[in-house]
């Protein structure tokens, strides 16, 4: 299990958004506790109470950060309820969450993970109501962690996280089925479908005759980068974590293809 | 008064918003003069030219930092103008702000602070106009500051900072009557009304029968967490800064009450 | 040339948002690498692919910056394209960037730099696709800069980096002839009108004379601050980076003159 690091590094990832108060109180409780502490904002747009893009957001930042890093992670629509607070550690890394699904993609890549139910209330923060656990639980819980306290300290080992399916794409009649599991911030639609099935499903000799459909539109054939395809037109590549993504150069796939998350999203062999 | 911590942390909190160079300028002159100092983000979304929220949100987001941080805060339509440059110092922390409120919230819960004009021209940058003190006058002080120059060598005291009016709730007739006094991200109404005041109304066992009211909609009874209200009906609780708080779950307060911010909100006794 | 400072310190300027996790992806790439360096986020809201929007934030946002400092900027509608990637060393600083154009306002300011293409893939990260080179390239290249590496080990040098022209006002029959080149959080149009060009035109003593023309609007006479503009009236004054900017106090003056980015403005020298 990861050892915390000579220099404690805290990155967070919040639905808080960065107007409020929430976030710098949030850092306040961490370096009250570990003035030494080195916090790093990974997002705190979150949309609102959105579980599941969380966890997809979550795994994608973390997955470059170096051994001991301490990950908090707040999207908590259940805060104070009978929800438990938990911490998951990796061989490599810490992350602390709610225990409503938000460690799933995490717990996808990382099936033999420790988790551990934040239990010892010495640890936290005193505070009057339970309405702001990111504050008042894991922010401080951080805070020790990067000190050097022992996770057991915290709570005792539990098997039974909340995670939600995460839907892989399926082979049906020779076709690959997927969807779409997130859309970035320039309206690129992020597939499920990954490198390795596509390979399965043809050579890449074959990529530049696959057959991509999203709702009504279709695309043939799978650009190498976007400046590659024509202007304003619906395109495909594979992207640096090796998704398939439709994107369209200049404009937005999203408004092109008027696609949402979860839309199917289909792969044909050439003929 | 407070001492400078050996590692620098300064604060930032402005109305300058992200997609501007303002926050990167003031970064680099912070750092062009303490290269070490260690900067954390607050927020940069208090609304442009709100004062009010802005000094509602400082005292908010800075309670938990360790002794000696220095806080800058710059909400500053009047910059340039006669309006004085602060430097307010608790028993712990340090303030850096212009002249106009901004730190009436911060001066309520510390009356003792001692509060000096910035007027030692050579810790400011030098620069053309005078319409960015953020980045030429606080930020170089805050520097300085972090990096050990004594409180004095920047300015005289100063004893008539302004302050505007925090509204504290009244009993009239029997009943709590306060206001809204902040509106978060997630459209929960937070109200001038605490824990203390309404213990002073009745004991925590009748709490369950409080009746709240703000403009045309009625609460009865106080949760203890959001989870536990019903999905898309106003409630209420005691929020973990002990106020109370008009909120929906699963949905936004301030949408479903049609509520602004300064609303008038009654707390009643169960008969 | 800038040496590495002792204390590494990255910032990041991109068109990436804080909605996504690009960034945090970023700055997990610097830290898996060099765990000490220490990240400054500049901002991350340069308007999407808009290369000249960044390249003026670039240049304002990073000015004040301590020696050494390493500045990692993407706003890369090419990315993956046959479009270099740069390393660009003033005899202060570092800029790691694109090579279209993002370094045009920087270069203004320092022909003499070195640039260097970066084509020593043994510093990118591995990735499967060539979609984010941000996370990649210019991450990882920053994080060995920050670890000492020396700059030949990049790639060689480079003379006939992409820039853009930057529009100079003229002289016109006696008027200067400008136009808008940012308009920043407030609605404030900063033209690229500078002090020493209003200097060369008429003395100082002259200014409260000065006609200033953008649009359908006028003003007459330049203001000292903001607050010493009428409330809600079109105004002007030389701000803190030694432009002319057009303002509105308690309003917008983008929306007040409806203007918007390289619209002309004039300045006639009083009668």
């Amino acid at each position: 299990m990861a050892a915390a690091s000579a220099i404690p590094l805290i990155t967070l990832l919040t639905d808080f958004g960065t107007a409020d108060s929430f976030v710098g109180s949030m850092k306040g409780a961490i370096l009250g506790i570990n003035p030494e502490a080195r916090i790093v904002d990974l997002t705190h747009e979150v949309p609102a109470h959105d579980v599941r893009a969380g966890a997809y957001l979550l795994q994608t930042a973390t997955r470059y950060f170096p051994p001991g890093t301490i990950h908090v992670a707040v999207v908590d629509p259940g805060v104070g309820s009978a929800r438990r607070p938990l911490l998951l550690s990796t061989s490599t890394q810490h992350f602390l969450a709610p225990d409503n699904g938000l460690l799933s993609y995490v717990l996808a890549e990382e099936p033999d993970a420790e988790i551990r139910e934040l239990t010892s209330q010495k640890y936290f923060l005193a505070a009057i109501g339970p309405t702001f656990h990111g504050r008042d639980l894991f922010a401080p819980v951080a805070a020790w962690l990067a000190q050097g306290e022992s996770l057991d300290a915290f709570g005792p080992r539990v098997k039974d996280a909340v995670r939600f399916e995460i839907r892989r794409p399926a082979l049906v009649k020779g076709r690959l089925v997927g969807e779409v599991q997130h859309i970035d911030r320039f309206g690129n639609l992020i597939t499920n479908i990954g490198y390795t099935e596509l390979r399965d499903l043809t050579e890449m000799d074959n990529w530049l005759g696959l057959q991509v459909k999203v709702r009504k539109a279709a695309v043939k054939g799978l650009q190498r980068c976007y400046a590659d395809a024509k202007p304003k037109k619906l395109a495909a590549l594979v992207n640096s974590d090796g998704w398939l993504e439709l994107f369209c150069n200049q404009a937005r796939a999203d408004k092109l293809a008027r696609a949402k998350l979860g839309d199917r999203v289909e792969v044909r062999r050439p003929r």
